[in-house]
């Protein structure tokens, strides 16, 4: 780990450093902010596992890009021990690789996509290439996954701006800005895309508990992006919502269904609720490869219970006995009768159904 | 203060001790649980103060009871300095005493109507007592106002308890139990009532963000009365609802309008828009002397800003930059409409409406 200030320069949560065969991983601890900013240079699977169940690293597009890093990270050391072998010898170091990554944060529909694609492309190639050249080819893969979700997260960015009110409060939940995707972020880009472009707009964040996202990382994102932000807890969003205070509200998401459903952190269908019942614009801001088809509704979405000390004891505070039962979701679903449009990169979706849905993935 | 382990008796939040001239306020610290059981013990109305805005005393009945006792406090010292005046010398006091004591929370309307009374009874009997018989007929009127306290909150709770379902899941928020008031509560005074007349109830605590007294008290107070109780974050609520888990939402008041509209902890709100989505009673326990009937709606009622750092820094852990900007409401104010009744120890009133609160107070 390496230690630094918490400089003006904008967080990166996911950077590749140096090349292939000294090349490593550099994750921006979010477990650790605000207090301090520090990174975990990650070489090899099990710390990067162990990276994406602290949520040092998150986002879905974070934690995909990561795990294609990671696949290459694992197979490098390999590949350096037989150099000129054909690289069918790394299949088995593949396979181990993927399910050690894909089951580390199962409900992360982009997680399991990046792996695929980079397994993909290890079977294109298998034929025709040494080890060591497979390697070479999939860190161009995973930095390839890595630049388009930036260019995507732009599209969305813009996409999702043109949505927003010209003047007026914004909320949002969790965080989807640059530190969790690789680029300006989904729903957070779309606020801070619209305030460039001139709108006046002041974001509230929700605080998300019990993991903070909203407290530690979203309201110092916006507001180093000069967007004024004002941070509250999460049962203040209805209050702040009867007070006229809120125009729109914008989420990410996590995995959406073909129905249009979407799972998101905590919370959210609770803001989707309150939005509705005060006649408030809902939007989710999510890329393409968030869509699952295979799943028809949010009822079919595993929902993973995380550790109760998350609502106990947050940031190591006293919160509660640590006996206490507590019941600690890490996602709910939304149903797509609460969402005005699903914003992505290839367009917007607006009041969705299976078949709007079907359309923009066709 | 005194220090004591976490016992298995009951917590009181208020209590006298000791007679007349040796007499003191004893306060149960509660913004140091669950991690220690610390007691305040208050001789003067500027430490008082303190523990009411610190909210080391909380619950309106119990700010009521805390008050009363104060003015006890206050004047005791000048009446033995002249012992055999007329009680007619301690008026200054007892305005100066009112008034530093009904300012440290503006929106108790409990603590303002015991004030009041206390003032009354000094008026009426002004003309013949001298200034320590006075003192000692106030405190009787103290304690009377103590004992009345815990007798309407078994009433509140006999009337509470039978509105429960006998089976299933009861969501409340904030503390208002043993602790909030002189008795065994209001809102959670019902849900033990219920427990205790064999409901098969199960209890979902919200954990109250941002001074988390569903956390830090009401959770642990339940399950010390036997319920079962889960904690969760006040974002889960919806949840909870949507999969079926919750059969009723009660909460307390701190004030009720002449309209039915309730003031109560930030938060609660937000739970009435919920359950009206998901079609469950949402029911407010508060005495009679929560109501005022000076307010016409909800619309009046000032909502005080507390402290940014109960959101940034709560319990000691950094959540945001120090110099993040918050907005921190102590209250919300939830409408008649989503109030399915509001149980008091005089009655129930289903459907509350201006007709409805007049008839129970008339």
């Amino acid at each position: 780990m390496s230690n630094a200030s918490p400089a003006s320069e904008p967080l990166r949560g996911v950077q590749w450093k140096g090349g292939l065969e000294d090349g490593s991983l550099v994750l921006l601890d979010q477990t650790r902010l605000p207090a301090e900013v520090l990174h975990r240079e990650i070489t090899a699977i099990e710390p990067l596992r162990q990276a994406i169940l602290d949520l040092a690293v998150r986002g879905a597009p974070a934690i995909g890009i990561a795990g294609a890093y990671g696949l290459v990270l694992h197979l490098v050391p390999l590949a350096r021990e037989q150099a000129g072998a054909n690289s069918i010898t790394l299949e088995p170091a593949l396979e181990h690789a993927f399910q050690r990554l894909v089951t580390s944060r199962p409900t992360a529909v982009n997680l399991r996509w990046a792996l695929e694609r980079m397994r993909e492309c290890f079977h294109r190639h298998i034929g025709h290439l040494t080890a060591l050249e497979m390697c070479a080819r999939l860190l161009m893969e995973a930095k390839r996954i890595h630049r388009e979700d930036a260019e995507l997260c732009q599209r969305i960015a813009e996409n999702g701006a043109a949505l927003l009110p010209s003047v007026g409060g914004i909320y949002t939940h969790c965080n989807t800005g640059a530190l969790a995707t690789g680029g300006v972020g989904t729903a957070l880009g779309c606020i801070v895309e619209a305030f460039r472009s001139g709108k006046q707009l002041e974001a509230f964040a929700g605080e998300t508990r019990p993991l903070l996202q909203g407290a530690r990382l979203t309201a110092a994102e916006l507001r180093s992006n000069g967007v004024p932000v004002t941070l509250v807890t999460d049962s203040m969003a209805a209050l702040l919502m009867r007070q006229g205070r809120v125009q729109a509200v914008i989420v990410g998401a996590d995995r959406i269904t073909a129905n249009g459903d979407a799972a998101n952190k905590i919370g959210t269908y609770s803001l989707a609720v309150l939005a509705r019942h005060h006649a408030i614009p809902f939007y989710v801001a999510a890329p393409y490869s968030t869509f699952d088809l295979t799943l028809k509704s949010g009822d079919a979405i595993e929902i993973e219970q995380r550790n109760g000390d998350e609502i106990r004891k947050p940031q190591g505070a006293v919160f509660a006995p640590a006996d206490m039962p507590v019941y600690n979701p890490a996602f709910d679903v939304t149903p797509a009768e609460l969402i005005t449009a699903i914003i992505t990169e290839r367009g917007v979706i607006t009041k969705p159904t299976v078949a709007a849905v079907a359309k923009l993935m066709g």
